[in-house]
């Protein structure tokens, strides 16, 4: 029988208004992975959590671990957890809500005198966003589980010319644990992850339902660095059988695409496509045909089938585009991630948890992916919980009501205490 | 009869090289209107004006006239010119050309004891490229002819945010003679213009003629700030249905106009339509669907009915896109210009001096605006000759053969002996 546990949201909201204090940007929250507004969010979390009497440490490439002692340390540990970090002038709660949900856990075990079974550990990830500062997906959890490949290390960030290992060694962490092999979380130490994190988009909201129980983290392809190359020239003299038009090109390349989503979905695809950048350069200007015009292309989906259905249409319609419009693509590297569903046992946990705190929940695949996906790519029983949130996420409006917050810690927490038995 | 008269080319070869290392960028060259290069230019020209021995005044506003006097002082004059500014990073012939035929033209005559019968003027107009700095079109031959409007001096340059008085003034000249209704040119005193340019298309260079006599200049209608504003969501995790995604929307948008474009020309009809800007903004970025795009479009055909029937598919598919993907469209203000014919008599004269000279030309429609439409619309005959020209123009790449301008030059020549007898 569980003691009658309420988690600490009192705690998570202080901290909240903490962080947003401290990494508001003027606009929104911009924490930077492996830079300073990520740095900053980690001093505030270890700092409440060894008020509260948690074991802190981090591991070599910067990963903070807050464990509640259970009464078996041998046993395999149970985890929750999401990252720190933001994407530029982004919203207070995207990640941060994951981290504070575990301190909300665990304060509250610790103020009803309850000790787990095993360890519950909570985890504050680093640069689960890295995304928007070097193309490489969650370095921090991939490195914290064996699966972040050495080379990934040496890639650069976009801004500042430096690569993932450099900013890891500013912020006073070690990239050769990455080269060595190690690993802080393991499917011999680790019986379960859960995630929770806010929706990142408006399903709860629209449905009016406070939590979801997420079935799977989609795959992408992607491009982050297309270009469209045609040739500079005047608007009003160069007929349309000389032209080399780089925007009109891409223009008709993006609105093809997205016929074809269109098309998928009525074909019972479910997928989101997005052209998130679409732009002729500085170069561009009044009575000038764009020479050139560049392009970032994210593509997802649970299924993959779905994912590679629309990236082979973009594949086909690109020759045919370059012949009849004399200009070239160049669509650089394509990176991608595999889907990564979640365990179903823990789905069933959590949503038993709910129903017994008669709290509304709806089963939902995610539309983004999160440090979740590593952890079950790792093997271990993985899961998340999605908060209902209002605005979305990735701008400064993004919002989540504290009584929906407080719904999903006390879930989370019910879950934990039984699973850490 | 005439004497055998030959322009002086080698003058004007050694003037283009002269503005070339002058105002060359490190990329192109850079005159700006009512600014340094167009100042170095102006520069440039008068002294070498002045030692042929022209009569040299600037009007008011800055328009250079360079005159060779006639036997009839009073009679009325023939001018010939064009204009010395450039876009960013353009071409040295833009412009220039017409300019320095003129000087090439009187310094033969001057050379050969030539004295015509009436004064033939040589003009250097002013900001011709306006239009890449402040959104108004030829303020200088405009304020020259009468017909610039003493509001457009108001009119802000867009990175400086001074008003075109305010730059005329830096560069110490008297916008007052605008608001004052002056007149540097009119039909009663001047019998003819005449400006030759770089064909800015590919047309002659494609037919393998040198020279070509212009039927007309387009009209135009434009938009120069539009925008689409729809709202910064997560591409992962925002349905389609939920989505208001600008740069889908400006991409749809830009790819059915130019769908129109291909059906009107099957129908006959002769225009040019070009998105010379189509772009997300700074705060688009990677996961993040763009809540903004804004784009430039330049529409122009000798026959306005032509632009209309594309613009009035632009504003028909408007609603629709917006209403079906959820963003709002806002084109800011629409300019334009009507479009200009060229003398007929003048076009027979050029054709026929081109005859006599053995030189092969074409009877085209400029693609491009030109300070000739203003001096037509004053009402004064006027009209061009093009030169062969590679790469286009408003480039770096921008070309022109000797040989073909020493051919243009030599038709010039010849038609303003004869127009000024």
């Amino acid at each position: 029988m569980l003691p009658n546990l309420t988690p600490d949201v009192a705690l998570a909201e202080r901290l909240f208004d903490e962080l947003r204090a401290a990494t508001h940007d003027g606009v929104g929250i911009t924490r930077e992975a492996y830079g300073r507004g990520e740095r900053i969010a980690h001093e505030i979390v270890r700092a409440a959590a060894e008020s509260i009497g948690l074991e802190c440490r981090a591991d070599p490439i910067g990963n903070l671990l807050m464990t509640l002692p259970g009464a078996d340390r041998a046993a395999k540990r149970v985890v929750l957890g999401s990252h720190l970090d933001s994407v530029v002038e982004g919203g207070n709660f995207d990640g941060a809500a994951g981290v504070l949900t575990g301190l909300a856990t665990v304060a509250g075990m610790k103020r009803a005198g309850f000790v787990p079974g095993r360890d519950v550990t909570v985890v504050a990830l680093r640069a689960e966003e890295a995304g928007s500062w070097f193309p490489v997906s969650y370095p921090g959890s991939r490195g914290a589980l064996g699966l972040l490949k050495p080379e990934e290390l040496q890639i650069k960030r976009q801004d500042s010319g430096r690569t993932l290992a450099e900013h890891m060694r500013e912020e006073g962490f070690s990239p050769d644990f990455v080269t060595q092999g190690g690993k802080t979380f393991s499917k011999e130490d680790t019986a379960a992850f859960l995630e929770l994190h806010i929706e990142q988009g408006p399903v709860l909201d629209t449905e009016g339902v406070p939590i979801g129980i997420v079935t799977g983290i989609p795959g992408s392809r992607r491009l982050r660095a297309a270009r469209v190359v045609g040739e500079y020239n005047h608007s009003g003299a160069t007929p349309r059988k000389y032209r080399r038009d780089a925007a009109i090109a891409l223009a008709e390349l993006a609105h093809r695409v997205d016929d074809r989503w269109v098309a998928l979905e009525a074909m019972g695809h479910t997928l989101v496509c997005t052209f998130c950048v679409l732009a002729t350069t500085a170069e561009a200007g009044f009575t000038k045909i764009a020479g050139e015009a560049r392009f970032q292309l994210d593509v997802r989906s649970v299924n993959a089938h779905s994912v590679d259905a629309l990236m082979e249409t973009l594949y086909a319609i690109i020759p045919e585009i370059e012949a009849r419009r004399g200009v070239r693509l160049e669509l650089g590297v394509e990176t991608g991630s595999r889907a990564a569903p979640m365990d179903a046992g823990i789905q069933a946990g959590l949503a038993r948890a709910a129903d017994q705190l008669g709290i509304k929940h709806l089963s939902m695949a995610s539309g983004a992916g999160h440090d979740a996906a590593a952890f079950a790519m790792a093997g271990i029983p993985s899961a998340m919980l999605f908060v209902r949130n209002q605005h979305g996420s990735h701008n400064p409006k993004e919002d989540m009501r504290m009584e929906d917050f407080a719904a999903a810690c006390a879930v989370a927490q019910r879950w934990a205490a039984e699973a850490a038995q």
